[in-house]
């Protein structure tokens, strides 16, 4: 066989060819000497989702799961962000509530936006659905979606969770930061299936988590289709359409993806069908359910495994029984998570 | 500089390599000597989408849109494949009935049930939406979501339409596939948004168009969370959840995708609002209609330009003026498409 020498510029094309070669064959994020969850200390919860995303993966192996089908969905609050005292979109409606006030004197003598505006707490904390149905009425419909989306994005900068004193969104969890990030490098599609707004979440989900508008699924209420100086908008009705909670969060799944999730985490028991139609599925599907009992760093409560039962995102102990029949696994922040809050955060009391 | 002589099997690795780069280096489908749009003859219709791409995907483009707002919408019957004498889905509907009919003595006696099953044609062209209702109900109705899929993709193959005697997945256009590929090769998303059943488009988006689950929009009806065996299913409620017609199309374009679609494609009323509010958009937005005027090669019907009035996906006169005070563009297939079908279709008279 002939050998031959190469010009310099063949050489360099050559070189520069292998090197583009090399960059574009690099292996995905998930490399044998790099840690894809830092924030995780090692244990039963981080060896599962990385055994989980080898698996899934890895053409041949009994639990591949084709690109086109790897779906994740993530509840929102408590699961993704800090849900205590209040979830975001309520701090949301209370702030709305004072900004409308001016327009509303009547609001002064009448329930529910009376023990609102006097900061009457006790009171608050014994609202039915109804009182907060006729407040979500008032601050959240009878304005069209794209004012309703300018409105949400103007309060997010200016929100104050009143436990750690920062805008809602700087209160996202690092570890599922890094599950999202994971999840996606391998060719997961990663979905937000909340109990909250559909729309209020859509406002800033690409911002906060890069997950697109059609990735959200959410509560919605009705819209209306109307002629506005001949244009057309979509009005916001204050009539629930889509409840996205409990077997809602299957159905919603069902309607929107159409196709089983292969993994789903969630933290209440407003995530139990999500997780129980995931894992009824074929294959290797997972289930995870995040407990607060970390009181020093966020937030513990349960009642599961003795916590304060604080009623916004009830993990009770039945949730947990469930859990452990069906092979869920459970997340304790305070174990399983090295860091907890993406950015430099702590409690203000 | 120092010449060098590579070794043979450094040589061979390094042309297997400068192979591959060149392979994963490839233009996209969109080079200048190559007609994306093949089966499209020259004129007002294809320059306009051409022109489209080549504006919304160029940057610094004063149209330029980013790639995560790329969103493009099809309606299907009779935008993507033939809707005439009767959409798939009725013809799904009656076949359904048929095999259904043995354990239903009673249908002999009832109507609207007696005229599918006596193939009362003239009767059935009477069939109020309350008839068509019902017989939905029995048809769509009554199983799990798991088993109306399987149900419907056993269906397919063995399906016929009664115009041109092939099944049903034989009847899309090619010139509308040219379209989504070329649109999918540049970056957008492209969502069907039909009138018809969401899960029954769903059963073959995928296979017929590459359109996955996910990005089917459609009318549908309740489901219901139920455990049966100790496993959750999912069962269809004969009742209906969401209309995805008229102003429903705005609406569940909306709640699906939360974004405004760049570029829309449709052929009757039931489109007008989805092309309404595309083109109320920002930037350049088009919406189009395909007009069915080959009667040759295809179905004529409008009854708009003096069509014949087929009461199956009406284009009316009214549209064809809103299209044109709107600026869309209608799609004459008998002018504007040289191909119709994918396959190798004629009609059977």
């Amino acid at each position: 066989m002939k050998r031959f020498a190469l010009p310099a510029f063949v050489r360099r094309s050559l070189l520069a060819a292998i090197t583009t070669f090399l960059a574009l064959a690099a292996p995905l994020p998930l490399i044998a000497q790099d840690d894809p969850l830092p924030s995780w200390n090692d244990g039963a919860a981080k060896t599962a989702i990385l055994e989980f995303v080898a698996q899934t993966t890895t053409e041949g192996d009994a639990n591949f799961v084709a690109p086109g089908e790897r779906i994740a969905t993530f509840d929102q609050d408590g699961t993704l962000w800090v849900e205590q005292p209040l979830y975001g979109q309520g701090l949301f409606a209370l702030d709305r509530l004072a900004v409308l006030s001016p327009d509303h004197p009547e609001w002064k003598d009448t329930e529910p936006f009376k023990s609102v505006l006097t900061g009457d707490h006790a009171a608050m904390a014994k609202f039915t659905e109804k009182d907060w149905m006729e407040i979500v009425a008032v601050t959240h419909a009878g304005m069209s979606t794209a004012d309703f989306e300018a409105i949400v994005a103007e309060w997010l900068p200016t929100s104050k969770n009143p436990t750690f004193g920062v805008p809602v969104t700087n209160l996202t969890y690092q570890p599922m930061h890094e599950v999202i990030d994971l999840l996606r490098a391998n060719g997961f599609q990663t979905w937000i299936v909340t109990g909250g707004g559909q729309e209020f979440v859509r406002a800033y989900a690409d911002g906060v988590y890069g997950v697109p508008t059609q990735q959200v699924i959410g509560s919605s209420i009705a819209t209306k289709y109307q002629m506005v100086d001949g244009k057309p908008v979509l009005m916001r009705d204050p009539k629930l359409f889509f409840n996205d909670n409990d077997d809602g969060k299957a159905i919603g799944i069902n309607l929107f993806i159409g196709k089983r999730p292969q993994i789903s985490f969630g933290n209440t028991e407003g995530d139990a069908e999500m997780l129980a139609w995931t894992t009824a599925g074929d294959g290797l599907r997972l289930g995870f359910l995040v407990l607060h009992d970390d009181a020093e760093r966020e937030v513990a409560y349960g009642p599961a495994n003795g916590l304060p039962d604080t009623k916004v995102g009830t993990f009770s102990q039945a949730l947990m029984d469930t859990a452990r029949q069906n092979g869920w696994a459970v997340i304790s922040m305070k174990d399983d998570w090295k860091d907890i809050f993406k950015g430099d955060v702590k409690k203000i009391e």
